[in-house]
């Protein structure tokens, strides 16, 4: 299998990157000028027409969206998460298209509040996905503690741990006052997001990719 | 394999619905009363914590999120869409992850503009939701036209087709001028609606769930 990432530091290629690494997947990194504007050049588009980082370039062609790339590893490794005839990938499927499209959008929308809202209105697009996303939190939060869904433990490292991890990170160092997040309110969250911080492949990434020694659970630039 | 589907007709669970009678999967279907309040009794998010539809309840457990149900289907059956292994694989998903998280979060702000950008912004986030739309559904239009991919083809049917068909109908209808979808723009992408729309599994559906003759490509309420 070769696998070339396309790759920016603490962009959400990163999610990829920790589960290549966990994998133990050899693979290159190409790192992408995104402020230089490679995600625009028609060479890139071929790659990903969506013109976005993560894209992973596989033996079956580009993919593109950091859930698909997860979920494809996952199912070409039998690692990481539940396998197609699994009885946990029912659960594992709908938290996983849950964080892409519940939480992610959420937290793209905090940082980038002019995107969906406009240049006059990012005030009230910011607490709008503020909400959403403690709210959204909540329910990972209650998952873990009613479930203990081994896909998403401190037990086991998973793709949905270093997804969520990722996006815990930004959404503590981001956003402006009053907004920023306080992992506190989520004891079972942080406890599965420091068991996968602390794993060698995580502080490798880490390392690389200058997320500082705890970059989910106490994230600094 | 006993499922029952939490629905409403025209909402969602639609895209689950038209799924289930393709593969000709035996179902229940749940009738949901939305506006009677039932997506926020505690029983039903037992089912479904987001309380949302669809949820669809399996022998592995409930499951919610449209995309989710949709590829766990694919993987269960073996139809409607590239299997773990398959090389067409990569680029499905990409494109699953990408419809649900991308055209499918865009329409639903701009249905609900409110939601991500507060009461008093509506017409910047109808704008906004409304471009970003049209160049998705340029994107798609091209892989289309380009690639020719036999999981979202005129040839046979597949879960994209249906998920795309019926955001697609909710496009050209719901929104008031000027924001309404022209298909005419988009002639790969109708070809493809229009082979699904016409399939016996859809005009089954499209009868018990009101949504007139050609559902995707000239919907009428």
């Amino acid at each position: 299998m070769t696998l070339t990432l396309h790759h920016a530091p603490d962009f959400a290629s990163t999610i990829v990157r920790l589960a290549l690494e966990e994998l133990g997947l050899p693979h290159t990194i190409a790192m992408t000028d995104i402020e230089g504007g490679a995600l625009a050049s028609p060479e890139y588009r071929q790659v990903n027409p969506v013109g976005l980082i993560p894209a992973l370039e596989t033996d079956d062609g580009p993919m593109f969206e950091t859930g698909a790339i997860l979920l494809w590893l996952v199912d070409r490794t039998g690692q990481l998460g539940p396998g197609p005839q699994d009885p946990d990938r029912a659960a594992f499927l709908s938290w996983l298209f849950f964080t892409s499209n519940a939480l992610h959008t959420a937290a793209l929308a905090l940082f980038y509040p002019h995107r969906p809202a406009g240049e006059a209105n990012t005030d009230a697009a910011r607490a709008a996905a503020h909400d959403q996303i403690i709210a959204r939190l909540g329910l990972i939060e209650a998952l873990i503690a009613a479930r203990h869904p081994r896909w998403l433990s401190a037990e086991q490292p998973g793709v949905l741990g270093y997804y969520i991890g990722i996006l815990v990170r930004w959404l503590i160092l981001l956003p402006p006052a009053p907004y920023g997040l306080d992992l506190a309110g989520f004891p079972n969250l942080r406890a599965v997001l420091a068991a996968h911080e602390a794993r060698p492949a995580a502080l490798r990434v880490a390392k690389a990719d200058g997320l500082g020694p705890t970059p989910f659970t106490d994230p600094r630039v």
